[in-house]
């Protein structure tokens, strides 16, 4: 009755069955593959993830959103794969040498897996990245301890819920490019995210960007992609190995 | 203490206890008859649906939205019946020929049950359909790949979520009528649909109408009708026959 | 063919015709009279002041939100008031002697006509008063400046727009009570103070209390009423002499 | 790949690996070290909350929001704490001395968990606490029968969802400081709490504040602030022992 | 290039080039003919009213919503209809006699112009009205000074903007039927009526029922249809001449 | 540490525990005794549910909103209640004589459970009551073939979800008192009922008044207390003896 | 200092200065071209739309949206095009025979202007076109009455504000595909339009598709896409004429 | 009445009077100052301007969303800052040389003003800056025929209002850093932005930051930022003299 088309055979798509990948997507942009866990089954994550390897073993392919499950499987069947369960993410293959540096900084703790999420993204995109956690603006002490190396990084990532107000502060503070990601910590009204991505959409700080809530990925994509394009290829140390 | 009312019997009615059925719909409309399986039991659906069947045996009759657990009760006990797990949907009754050609287009994987929905549904009022998968607009050289067969059907289907910018894309490529779905894909502010939909509502492209998110169905009834009032009975090959 | 009730004769009430003025708050609440000017005409305005300065002679009278019509109107007609234009409000009678010490803090030049509300309506319900502008959180300098004066409050009122952010870095740095005021300034999805206000609701300092966007008013009532309470009399040089 | 900055040695923090608790909130605000609960283990809720207990071994440690499971394990594992599955909390270590009085008034059944997150909240801060329960306007014998003892109180807190009328005609009758904390009972458009959130935002009662939707533990810390100040050193029989 | 259809000579229907009129209406629901004014120039509004008056003299015609200009020519070129300025209305022909009686409470000044427009629909529509106002939540006893005065009529009718907490209050005072009105009083996140609306739709009184924001008119045919059906025809001093 | 308060003694008052029952509502509106059974457990219904029995045996008492799990606690604790699932009601205790009638109209299938609520609580608010089923505006002829009927009741309510045009349609046809019910029935945009909601509110039928979504119990509350002013006590054969 | 791009000499479009023209639509969809005349003077909607209509003098170009100043411009300063004051539109140049049939219902007067907009749309882009004005489902018997008639047209549009109704009504009647459109009249929830909106895409008639707010621009281009296609070139007497 | 507090004076800030100027912002962040226009008078804006740019000679100063009135005055009263009347800003003083290249797409002519903003920005920040205009999805040749181009950007800037597709299609095409600004264009549910913003936050482009609804400002901030550190000196000819 639905007849399939006949356009479908594409040198530049790899089909599974379950899934059409696109493996152009470096040549067009630079970037490497990526496989969207979320709504997929851990057989389909396993297969699509070692399927973009094999298409592109000189390069990490990055695994995002992944379930609880799709974690497990990761772990127990593909051995050669990093697999961050705070951070949802699974990689294989080789780590490309960092070139710029970014810093992931995050509120509280309920920020981290976006935060991690972020800070993996970096480093397969071919950028060197830091952590700094727990600098909300609550306890401005830690936020302010921080503030002089700040200047010294190439892209800067700020990860808030509740208030989102983290973005603002750091704004003003340094002018090194910076993303904001809300994040869907809270409730009431807070729920969701919507409070954090309406105060990062309206920061007093000139220059913020944002992403959606809770897109760590994408935050990480531009941080890396701006990093690289800023940085040294020798900019950190330690930066260099495989994760 | 509840009086029901006298007014009840209806010969354009069929009582089953749970449901009473509108069998006039094709009389005034020219449709098939349509069970929504939303929030209704498996032996609900099934009872409905051979009911209908029942009365309308010259007439495929459609069942949508249905549960897994009736997914699977129908594979088992109504075997007649050509039921798609991925669509959601069953058909039980003979196909009518197709009049009139309409392409699904497709923007990403997440969006397949909602296209298959659609598609199976313009089978069954009518048209023949063809599916036309994974043309997003961030992989613009697959949309590029087919655009000069769009001309050549009578009714599109475009549907996408995330940002939902398919139809805006599609709709200025060709004249041909145009319908956009929304998807309920994607996550943050992108949850439920609501992005893809104003996306659609406010598309630059002039003549892109909508449907509700994730109504797959609803653009496939208009999608078919205006194909069969516009193409001619013999347009497809391979479109006759049943499922 | 309407019916005037008979129970609209009350002693706790002076009727203008145009209004109906409840003399009774005082009593109820320790609360001085207060006129709302949105919506009123220059002689309503004038005419509700007066006739509640007449009947509260030992006490001050406050009227908010006045047109600029309002304003002239009142230099011109009523010398002996004191006019505030940025506030938009007027006082009559003496100002009660201070009892508690407030601080009203703003985030931005856009800010001040609610923090100048506030200010004046903390004087008027009795507590003195203390404004500092411009320590809006992305020139963090200019808060850091004044962090150790603080803790010497009885309450503090916070006032800002766009994020929104202000109170709760504000309410990291010290214990004392703190009431947040969400502004209407800015533009896009900051526009009607929406985006401030959900970043107020859900800051993560704790103990941050709201109040409506724009209702430099009510949260200039709630920290009168808190610093009388906690203060001493003589608390603040020079907050004694009426305006 | 991801590098620890070396800016988390912190002589104002205890990191205990799932956590890095910042121990100096009593000498910045004067305020109880608190666990929030929501989304943490068993497991971290009593790590962290013994080992704030050990930090502060003078002055009782509060745990908000505990999961069921948590406050079994409490109940179970740490005898000596008070735990009440109502609110949610538990307490560790001596409740301080009451200054002031608080009343915490609730409209209806569905609001007591939030109604006694504030009152826990408010003993442990430092004041004096009451309860008075269903008191909701839609039974005004009941709120009226306790009109004038609320004159009493240094602060109130009013609890209320559906409509969120409570505060409103609470804040008519007395000039206490009053906090107003919606709550998510309801269904349809009350769904959330958003009614009683908007409703308590636009009181006509002047200087009514507001928290998040069912933020006790934000009220109960502004009305002890309050009340804190405000009130005499052994104002209420009975409040001093621990719990 | 438009053709007109065929259809529209009907005998129910008068023409007036700019407006084609439903003189059917009462044939149907045996209410009287009412010209919303909204939207409409004063000429359009007057040669409505006088042709809907000329069809049925023996009964009041109705216009509402009447903008500044049109309340002024009618003044001048009407001159036998009863304008209402604060109430927008204007009515034409004789009143009906009074069948059952409807009190209209309303909280604040503000209110007026909406309580105005229930209580002209109501005695258009035939029942005897009776005005209460001020009456709002913030000062208690100017509405239980008239409680018991509200079991004596037939439909109650309760306008309030802000918090829109008056008809629970109401409700809970007394069984008699209770319309609900909400009016665009109020600003930030009250302005619209958003906030009053909700309200009323989750007041914890039950049965109390809700209209659009600031409509007092549809409030008021309610009313005056359930009056009608339960009062006695003389159940009113004085309501039975025309306005 | 938490003190309760003195004044929770109260004659109007019954005290289980878990719950304070307001035994006032008959003397204050003269309605029944409600359960809200939203959150409460099969004990605490059944509880409640009979205390109130116990307190008022001569007229039935309703519970609504009852879990599936209180749905069967009842049927087998509570033999003598009438229970009817659909509706998630239950009632104890004889049936009030009905005076005056309610027509209880409804749209869909998904609608019935609504419907169902809104007919219990009107028989036990003491009105007859009919159910006019699947009469939803896509299939007119089933309207239109009980339009007639419609003015001889003394009240009505229509139940829909979708697009809610029912309520429209039906004031189009009748004078008779209208209340609308909208239903959360739906998905996408539809989804909990907002787009009926609204559709109710600005109905272009006079004097449709609405409820919360879902609030089958509210309207049958106002819908009862309508009829039971307009009609006679031996309107309708049938309705006299308990369910 | 901004550079402006060598890209932008292009054979396909015709640059104004203010404005450059897409002249090459035609080519790719068959359409005429259109002038959006939304925030351009009337200098500028005048000089676009003789440039294009002297681009294109075979086909009549179109303007939308025009101000009243534009209007009055074009009527004093083009005679030759076609003005139409309700629709706020003007046509220059012949229109096309048209082939296939419209009809355009409205609800009510307020819904003229956009039911004109589609229909001139209609005319512009080849297709006959009727309007049939008044058949709001508030006075059913008006919609009735041409039930019989729909059946004959290729496409419906139907435009309807308030409660947006009008849509499933008709989409129950009949199968011939269906556009709706809802427009901004109302008030209150109602302004703006979206409750229209929302009750369109979620109709319980199947296949109805929907467009923006007073799109009938919209509207009426996939209408006339539809009837095109579907109809025979001579179907309606007296549609050939250009305007 | 209101002391003002002895803080003020800082050596950081310049007070006018009607504004106290931070001119710390170059030592922390390396940007230039910047008037936000928005509100003020031209008098303020003149006031303001010039006294930033006689304390930074050396380097531009920039003001934004000019008032037409302060347009007006710019160009007469300071005839050496450089005025753009469609971006509303004014220039004074030397623009930087410029290092790094960013492009600034725009989807259609009602994007121009946004564009234009932020490219004088880029301009002020120190990098070269293109205009591509009129690149809208729905005429793709005109985004294709420019593709190639992109690849030599150090950033991207993309604007669009309606659905906002642009951004989306863009960063499929390219992985240079790419910031999208919704502008609020439109009407109906694309008024005021809200469409096009949330159809850039969820873009299934990876990498996409996003700026508030016509923050062309926020916008050229980043990207300038971006180019600045990627860029050699002397990337672009003809950008190194001052506009």
């Amino acid at each position: 009755m639905v007849t399939p088309g006949p356009e479908q055979a594409d040198p530049r798509t790899v089909d599974l069955g379950y899934a059409r990948l696109d493996v152009d997507r470096v040549a067009r942009t630079g970037d490497p593959e990526v496989v969207y866990g979320g709504g997929k089954t851990p057989e389909q994550v396993i297969g699509t993830l070692t399927a973009l390897a094999g298409r592109h073993p000189e390069r990490a392919v990055l695994a995002t959103r992944l379930s609880p499950d799709a974690v497990q499987a990761l772990l127990q069947e593909v051995p050669e794969a990093t697999v961050d369960p705070v951070a949802r993410t699974a990689v294989l293959g080789p780590i490309p040498p960092a070139r710029g540096r970014v810093a992931v900084l995050s509120a509280g703790t309920a920020d981290a897996p976006v935060a991690a999420e972020a800070a993996v993204t970096i480093a397969v995109y071919g950028a060197a990245v830091e952590r700094i956690e727990d600098v909300g603006v609550a306890g401005l002490h830690r936020l302010l301890a921080v503030r002089d190396r700040l200047h010294a990084f190439d892209a800067l990532v700020a990860v808030a819920g509740m208030e989102g107000a983290l973005p603002s502060v750091v704004g003003g503070l340094t002018g090194v490019p910076l993303v904001a990601v809300p994040t869907s910590t809270g409730y009431g009204t807070g729920a969701g995210g919507l409070a954090a991505l309406m105060a990062m959409l309206n920061s007093c700080a000139p220059g913020v960007v944002v992403v959606n809530v809770d897109n760590g990925f994408g935050a990480g994509v531009h941080a890396a992609r701006v990093a690289r394009r800023s940085g040294s290829a020798a900019s950190m140390p330690g930066s260099g190995p495989p994760l």
